[in-house]
């Protein structure tokens, strides 16, 4: 039984939706931002960084949204969501994973926390910087996508899970991941996961699943 | 047969060391930043970011430090750098792998390019801003090894190998990661490893390794 500490419309959501995927058993306790649920001391002692997700695994908790699903698809193996130890998709599917944690997530950080890099004097300054990244990472997963269905050999996976959280955080950015045409039809096809659109629901999100 | 694209005193020098753990046979191109080599056409092909490390594993190129550490260690199990897949010890793996890429090295990146987020008019501002962070990031490594010699388990694991990397990273900085105390006492006990002081040989680096 896995408990999943989570937020409406956040990072959280990405492990939401993979626990629905694996049609595995676990709580959800969905805190309120707003009443800064994140920042307890309870909720520190299980994330230093007071950030979402982190999952209660075996008793003990485990942070980092990249990291759980990884850490997961390897629990479930059942459920073919991450080529196996061994399989030619390993050096793709990790190389990945790790440039959507490292080299594309954070420019997001930068966006949607703009005074956290340089203050507040620089957060239209940051939020250009950020805009422009994240842009260029968009741009080259739809060139990765103009003869693919997914990312990483030929069936759904956790980078495709976080890709697609990832393009949902743009729908309100200037160029949205749906203005890219490779990008909108692999995001159309995955909007039809009965997962997503489970999460969608259960998390009380309207918007974006349809369009 | 591995083929590294490197540089001296980089995120390369991570793969080099581990190539050099793993003692399996490899090819090494140090790559000159000053000159430009690593934004030219041909090594943009294979590294679209223009960064190191990137190294040719069946002849593909697999870019992202923690992914290719993740990635030999899975290729190479019997140096046991990695806790084996079902073992309890993958969820700290995995969490601090994806911490150490996602929460941490990004602000390395601000602090050494600090230009990137803001423009040349925020440089300092961003500076100190990634400084704070570096140093609350060191301050938690050092608590986790109060009582631990090693990050996760109790054998080294390309988790120690990246925070070695990232500690070395701060020598030139405020607070060094060797002015922790508990830091210290870890990186002392792993600068004595044979494939690190043969990497810094290799790459000409002489500061660090013996203070």
């Amino acid at each position: 039984m896995y408990k999943l500490y989570g937020s409406p419309s956040t990072a959280g959501t990405a492990i939401h939706w993979m626990l629905l995927e694996l049609d595995v058993p676990f709580e959800a306790v969905l805190l309120d931002f707003d009443k800064g649920e994140h920042k307890t001391p309870d909720y520190l002692a299980l994330n230093p960084d007071g950030v979402v997700p982190t999952l209660i695994v075996d008793g003990a908790p485990v942070t980092q949204m990249a990291g759980i699903v990884t850490l997961l698809a390897e629990r479930h193996p059942e459920a073919g969501l991450a080529p196996p130890v061994g399989s030619s998709e390993r050096a793709p599917y990790l190389s990945w994973s790790f440039w959507l944690a490292n080299s594309f997530q954070p420019h997001f950080r930068a966006w949607f926390y703009p005074h956290e890099p340089a203050g507040g004097e620089a957060v239209d300054a940051v939020k250009e910087a950020a805009r422009v990244r994240i842009e260029q990472g968009l741009a080259r997963l739809d060139a990765h996508l103009a003869d693919r269905d997914v990312i990483v050999g030929d069936r759904f996976s956790t980078v495709d899970l976080l890709v697609t959280i990832l393009c949902r955080w743009t729908r309100n950015m200037p160029k949205p991941a749906t203005a890219w045409p490779n990008l909108k039809r692999y995001l159309d096809r995955i909007r039809q996961r009965p997962a997503l659109r489970e999460v969608h629901a259960r998390e009380g999100l309207t918007d974006w699943i349809d369009g």
